[in-house]
């Protein structure tokens, strides 16, 4: 466990909050699950890395295919978010936690992410939050081509649909990454 | 058209050939479409670009989930690779065509291909090759993180099962890419 990194990804209201245009429905579900593997890493010395989603309130960063929904939809994500759904940022962090920005998908994408693993040491990557298809996926398979090994976990993750969150949990453990619920790896790395 | 690129991704023996350990089953199917659409996009001036997979022939660079599976099963993809699977590296290329050799799965990792991209003054990616989940997939990600337009050609992309397939199209249709066959795109443009 000494060589292991917790990432929180994307749990902000903007996929969280119903009134979001980009609200993930299985996400709200999940937020206790991380509670728990949050507090257990902090209390166990495990980096817990919040790595959150922030476009600018002109929104000339949003994704192209996301931009209509993006502006008419109360610009989540953004400093520019209407009040319904009430973007914090940057997350409350305990002592000792990171917060690292993307602009993209991938947690690795335009960001100083490797660098800071590099520099604690972390071989091995803890992923959670969401979305399981696109945020989750992509940082999985960036951070396989880096040669991390890779746990997901699979209720601290979440998806539109039930069926969206089991073929992409599928697809990653096929591409090398394990899968596991949280109570799993607490139990095996106790 | 005009600012537009075709990849084909990773069509190669080591994928194609059934002795291969790293063997897709839908690929072999594939290859007729592929031939089509590459033939098209040469007659009409689109860019085609082959992005294959090479790995040293001592294994230090394949994926570490992947490494075992290799060395057992003939060192598919280097120039180590059995003559069972009877790798051909580069491929054989047309006037005019285009070859980047990558090191993991999205065709922008640790590649040139954005800076060709650019230098050629394109926007929008049509993908084909394999395998859907990992390396079409990966690819589509970093492109859209890039912002470029992405057409996903449904024939000419495969997988190991059809559900892995259209759970993987679907994915990336929600993420903005667009998903044709490449019969109707052929048509769409014309």
């Amino acid at each position: 466990m000494e060589s292991t990194a917790l990432l929180v990804i994307d749990m902000q209201n903007g996929f969280l909050a119903p009134s979001s245009p980009l609200f993930i429905d299985g996400a709200p579900a999940t937020v206790p699950a991380c509670g728990r593997i949050i507090a257990h890493c902090r209390e166990n010395g495990v980096p817990v890395i919040f790595v959150t989603r922030r476009y600018r309130a002109d929104g000339n960063d949003v994704e192209k295919a996301r931009r209509e929904l993006w502006e008419a939809g109360g610009k989540p994500l953004s400093p520019g978010c209407s009040p319904e759904i009430d973007e914090k940022m940057p997350p409350e962090l305990g002592e000792g936690d990171y917060h690292i920005v993307k602009p993209r998908y991938s947690a690795f994408f335009a960001t100083e992410l490797d660098l800071l693993l590099r520099r604690l040491g972390v071989r091995t990557l803890l992923l959670s939050g969401t979305t399981t298809p696109n945020c989750v996926r992509a940082t999985c398979y960036d951070a396989l081509s880096l040669d991390y090994d890779v746990t997901v976990l699979s209720d601290c993750t979440s998806s539109k649909t039930e069926e969206i969150q089991q073929s992409n949990l599928r697809d990653m453990e096929n591409a090398g990454a394990v899968v596991l619920s949280s109570q799993a790896w607490m139990e095996e790395v106790k």
